[in-house]
């Protein structure tokens, strides 16, 4: 008998068949006589439904108002699914999260977990009854609603978890685990059985959308289980948890690429300590996620600050830029909206060498030409031109050996 | 300076105009340097909706999970309408019935308000918020959400009105106020300007759709002036108030027709104490509404019993009056689905004889049978065939001069 949190995000509860069909998953694992919280998402479209609303009403609604509105599509599926299961002639009772105490600070549209109550939850696990919480939401300690922001629900089932010492969180979606690169785009790319937080931080961090960081982060600190696995069948996906010795055995877990970057410089900036300091504490203040960030060497005092973001947050910091520039009485700034970032991934980098250099050499063999480099302990990234990240993909997941 | 309650129902709230323009009306008032508490239903078909989609999770869904699920319609119309004020430059504030403390007992989709909390709302008043209430919901000392059933905004708004001391609690609608008759079947019907709870109360029994009957008791117990009014435009509509001696000057202060009628007879029953207690006991417990009563004379120890119930209920009312002949061992068991009810109303009534007389020599000229008659202190009923509804509300709205 085992306690297990399970998650469902919207894509798998589009539609009541949807919903009947997971209720009689949820169903099977209860009568193998284990203890399900289950955690649902809004269905579908609904959240979007629900802000297209909010902007009829107001061109910018108040954050307070919109977690009002947004907080009732987890309800809306929380109810159905518990009328699913009950339907099943199994027991379960729908929850909010005010209702369990999921309590957040005042971050209104993206706040976070400070806490978690488990008296109420307890008692219902208790009565035999499968639970089912509305994702996403939680109350600040004012009795407000608040909502979680992107990747809210896996952030309260992750947080649900670990306040109920769960067994597992499985967190179910419309892929069937992590693999070893996109296989949209490497045709031979695998699932991934087993992979170390760290691995999966990196992975998530360097585009690939599975799940949120903040909820890996969570876990990890926990040392709680993840496994993330399709809600479309019944196949093992991959687990997510500590790192352990023959994790090590594999040097590169994963070739991760991130299509939607561009390089963003500023020229001739007076090279001084805390000049960084001012560039990314201004980006941090806008919430603009900077990722690469390369420092030329001094050239008469002088130097050049790059760095990568987000395509979609480029004319934001541009505009950022442009009044950092003026403020430190620099040279112009200058953008390229035409990169890509590709990254290797693995634990196995810590205790085995040459890795980038094998790396470096499959590219330049392929022709492509390396623009930007960053690393961390287990991971190393490259900038490089958009329209060859595909093929650079192709030529790491097979210099690498991945699709064995 | 006033403290006011204004509810709007679903079908004045149908569409984002709609929720736009009852914004601006919202605000207008405000400025008038008033305190505003907004009730509002969920909009359009919303609940409807709803409600199809628990039907397609179970045929019968818990109630508990109803409740849930059907509360956040509410929810979405009461943030809406928050955006929607906050866009017009006013302060709003929305709130969930829990939130506010509307609490109620544990009858889940039909729960009673026991008790209404006003901290919340007076500070969020106080800060100069217009408050908009999520209606029809509350919790119960469990922290189970449950709404109010039909009607249920009005008891929301009544409530919150008379725990607020407010000084008017306004109900808008799609019609104009209450009328001496439907206007639809009566072209002279005028509108009612003042009229008593206990007519109205008589009103809304006798078939009349605008307001709940438990609304307009709670209102009549704390002297709340109710105000019922149009959505669509500013007229004046009908108070609702304590009666007062001007009002006993007009004998009769309007004529309602209910045609969905039905009648029901039980032959041949024992006439001793308690059988009339038995056959009503069992209809009260399947929730059936019964209106007029009559026993006939006796005759030989036996008696007849015949009664109305709404066309709706009929089926269900004849199933348990088959168990009670059988119980009883009284004779067959009649129904006629044929019938319409028209009743006449007014405080005048009770210090002014001679009004019955008139009512069933208008109805006799005009060749109109009465095939049973109720009366109270201020309202006469007749039963009469269905398809001659119309033309006695047309005898009696002229008899008594209505529509001057």
């Amino acid at each position: 008998m085992a306690l297990i949190v399970k998650k469902f995000g919207g894509s798998s509860l589009a539609t009541p068949e949807h919903i009947k069909k997971i209720a009689k998953r949820i169903v099977e694992d209860k009568q193998k006589n284990n203890s399900i919280v289950v955690v649902v998402s809004a269905s579908g479209d609904t959240t979007d439904d629900l802000i297209s609303m909010a902007k009829k009403m107001h061109p910018n609604p108040p954050h307070r108002e919109m977690d009002m509105l947004l907080s009732t599509g987890e309800i809306v599926s929380s109810s159905l699914m518990a009328m699913a299961i009950d339907n099943l002639k199994e027991k379960a009772v729908s929850l909010t999260g005010p209702q369990i105490g999921i309590m957040t600070d005042s971050a209104h549209t993206r706040a976070s977990i400070r806490k978690v109550k488990t008296e109420r939850i307890k008692k219902e696990l208790q009565k035999g009854n499968i639970v089912v919480v509305a994702g996403f939401q939680g109350k600040d300690d004012c009795d407000e609603i608040t909502t979680l922001g992107r990747g809210g629900s896996d952030a309260t089932a992750t947080a649900l978890a670990i306040a109920l010492k769960a067994d597992v969180c499985e967190i179910f979606t419309d892929v069937e685990g992590i693999y070893t690169s996109d296989p949209r785009v490497v045709k031979d790319a695998k699932k991934i059985k087993i992979i170390s937080y760290e691995e999966m931080l990196e992975i998530a961090s360097s585009g690939a959308q599975v799940m949120q960081s903040r909820s890996i982060e969570l876990a990890s600190k926990y040392k709680l289980k993840l496994h993330v696995r399709s809600s479309f069948n019944k196949k093992e996906g991959t687990i997510i948890m500590e790192e352990c010795e023959s994790m090590e055995k594999v040097f590169v877990r994963g070739v991760v690429i991130a299509k939607n970057e561009a390089r963003v410089t500023i020229h001739n900036v007076p090279n001084k300590p805390g000049i960084a300091a001012y560039i990314f504490g201004k980006i941090g203040k806008e919430k603009i996620n900077v990722d690469m960030i390369i420092q030329s060497s001094d050239h008469q005092g002088k130097s050049d600050i790059s760095f990568t973001v987000n395509e979609e947050s480029l004319a934001q910091t541009l505009e950022v830029m442009e009044r950092a520039r003026e403020h430190l009485k620099a040279g112009k700034v200058s953008s390229d909206s035409d990169i890509g970032k590709i990254a290797i991934v693995g634990v196995g980098m810590k205790t085995n060498s040459g890795i980038a250099g094998k790396m470096f050499e499959a590219l330049a063999k392929a022709n492509i030409n390396i623009e930007m480099i960053t690393t961390s302990e287990i991971r190393i990234s490259c900038a490089i031109r958009r329209n060859l990240c595909d093929k650079a993909v192709k030529v790491l997941h097979k210099e690498f050996e991945l699709g064995k």
